[in-house]
């Protein structure tokens, strides 16, 4: 059974595998790659029991069967052969691998021991990769890291009619990016966030993605991937209810200089306190200060336009409040319900994103 | 007392005071950045007790006197900055940064409690920048990282008339770097590696550096530093006795095809054995092959020219070859003196450059 492929397919393919197989396990069928060869088609798969990932690999190849590679290690000769062109010739319990003038055999693993993978027969929906791919990786910052509540490391996607929305919590603040595309789904989902990163990869390149629903998985399928993500059980929290409406104050600025000035005053901000940094929206000017143990600093940023009220003082976590801003460019529009209510923070360019924070508590002197 | 410096230049001073300074010490004014201002003159100083460092500023300056900043969070400030030009402003107890719409004041540390850093009067000795940062360099690798004894941590620089060379071991292999210039002392000193590490990167940039020798330490000045680097105590062990003089073979590769082929083989080496790989010589072919838990790897690689002997089997650590070929390009020429006994790495267009590496034991099956 042998298989002839450009090196550089194999590695590129080999590389998404590979950020999914675990590289250790106590079951030694989840640490392996599983080569499946039909004909002319080669299909690699993995899986790390939350993501299932199968790949097709355009290749040259005779014979039939299925073989399993310990995954890290076939990434690594991979990785480093010389030549453009590798030829894989599968044994019983070895695969021998050649390009240019290097040489390795390597053990097989026991394909038998691989989880099966179950991917759908039919895809009956579709959205846009590149778009759906910047919905979920713009609002993945709120999503919590650990120690929280489960649906909290999730990112929840919505797919109806003319509506296609990304939503990410961890209950302190909340990001989300909608779209009017229309998959042909209707359903609301929590996809683990973790799971999210690594679909958005396999996006990238692709113009179309093909998407089909289980009660356990959402599947998608792209020329040359199809992965099954697992959903998380759990109801996510009624975010439309928190979301202020009546607003002290709004006023419009620009992304970059916002961003730039909080990350230099945010310099000397106390990371004990939750790296607070205090904002003074005084007419067309907002004074933005820290103090720490090592002294404080202070910066003035222009503000283009005023929609509603005078003045207001409040004071946020400063990388929250950086990474709110970070999936936009331009103009930023800023609207505060109160001192110790819920910020709005939206994108004059890209009005479906919407973060939301809350304003750290101040202690009055 | 005002300083206006531009901020790039502030920036890449600092950041080699920075790697010096430790970022937290029992004794604060360790972790303190010294600035002292006479004329026009800054001078920006701070130690680590192994290496003193003094660095100066050309920069419009006014007034007299010294100041210390916490070192770590004054270099995060100074790389935020967002305008060309930095002013700083000393005060009694804080400096004001202001650059651009950014204003920083940041707390004074106590001056005085800063350690006295001592330079010499004058610089007698001088020998060319480059040459010696590259010849401190291409042997470091050699010096041993830990757990070893003291002397092996250090970096023999030996300074006589006509004879410029580095030494370093880690007692299994060897590696020196030997130039014909002459410095105009006359002496062996051990060097700490990581000292000469920071004492490489200040070299950069400069064409002669002057040097000083005193009971304690080397000092080094070029134009824009002053450094002391503390000498080591011991006796570094007599290397020249164990260089082998009688060749069993001796042969002749390009150090890129010998590389690339080692770390090739390598990758399915055992690490649990040393990362050995097995070398195999006959006449005009090298191969090389390896033996792991995986499986094995082969390849060959031709041999350009064979001085002395037929044929030879031996064993080595893949990553000691890899870093003793390392320094080298071009063709390299290898002299195996035996299957136990060490092997002599040298560079065809650089004879000033030696390596040494003892095979490893290979059991018999």
């Amino acid at each position: 059974m042998k298989v002839q492929v450009p090196t550089k397919t194999l590695g590129t393919t080999l590389a998404h595998l590979e950020r999914i197989i675990p590289a250790r396990s106590s079951n030694p069928g989840l640490s392996s790659l599983l080569f499946r060869i039909t004909g002319e088609q080669v299909i690699l798969s993995g899986t790390n029991l939350e993501i299932d990932l199968e790949a097709y690999l355009t290749a040259d190849a005779v014979g039939e069967g299925s073989w399993a590679v310990p995954a890290q290690v076939f990434g690594q000769v991979v990785r480093s052969l010389p030549a453009d062109m590798v030829e894989l010739s599968f044994e019983d319990r070895e695969v021998h691998i050649v390009s240019g003038t290097f040489n390795t055999k390597l053990q097989l693993t026991d394909a038998s021991q691989t989880p099966e993978l179950s991917f759908p027969a039919e895809f009956p929906a579709e959205l846009p990769a590149e778009a759906l791919a910047r919905q979920l990786s713009n609002v993945r910052y709120a999503a919590a890291v650990n120690d929280y509540q489960a649906v909290f490391r999730g990112i929840r996607l919505e797919l109806h009619e003319n509506h296609t929305r990304a939503v990410a919590s961890d209950g302190f603040r909340l990001a989300w990016s909608h779209s009017e595309e229309n998959s042909g789904l209707d359903a609301d989902v929590i996809l683990p966030a973790r799971a999210v990163e690594e679909m958005t990869r396999l996006l990238d390149g692709a113009s179309t993605v093909q998407l089909a629903l289980s009660d356990s998985q959402l599947s998608l399928a792209t020329p040359h991937y199809r992965l099954n993500v697992k959903l998380m059980e759990g109801t996510f929290p009624d975010y439309q209810r928190i979301i202020p409406h009546s607003m002290a104050l709004q006023v419009t600025v620009a992304a970059s200089e916002l961003q730039e000035a909080v990350s230099r005053v945010a310099v000397l901000a106390d990371p004990g306190s939750n790296n607070r940094i205090d904002i003074f929206l005084d007419g067309d000017q907002a004074t933005i200060t820290s103090e720490g143990a090592y002294g404080g600093a202070r910066e003035v940023v222009g503000v283009r336009e005023v929609t509603d009220g005078e003045q207001l003082a409040l004071s946020f976590n400063a990388r929250y409040l950086l990474e709110a801003i970070k999936p936009l460019s331009g103009d930023v529009s800023l609207a505060f319900s109160g001192v110790t209510t819920p910020t709005i923070v939206k994108g004059i360019a890209d009005p479906g994103y919407l973060a939301m924070l809350v304003p750290l508590k101040t202690v009055v002197d």
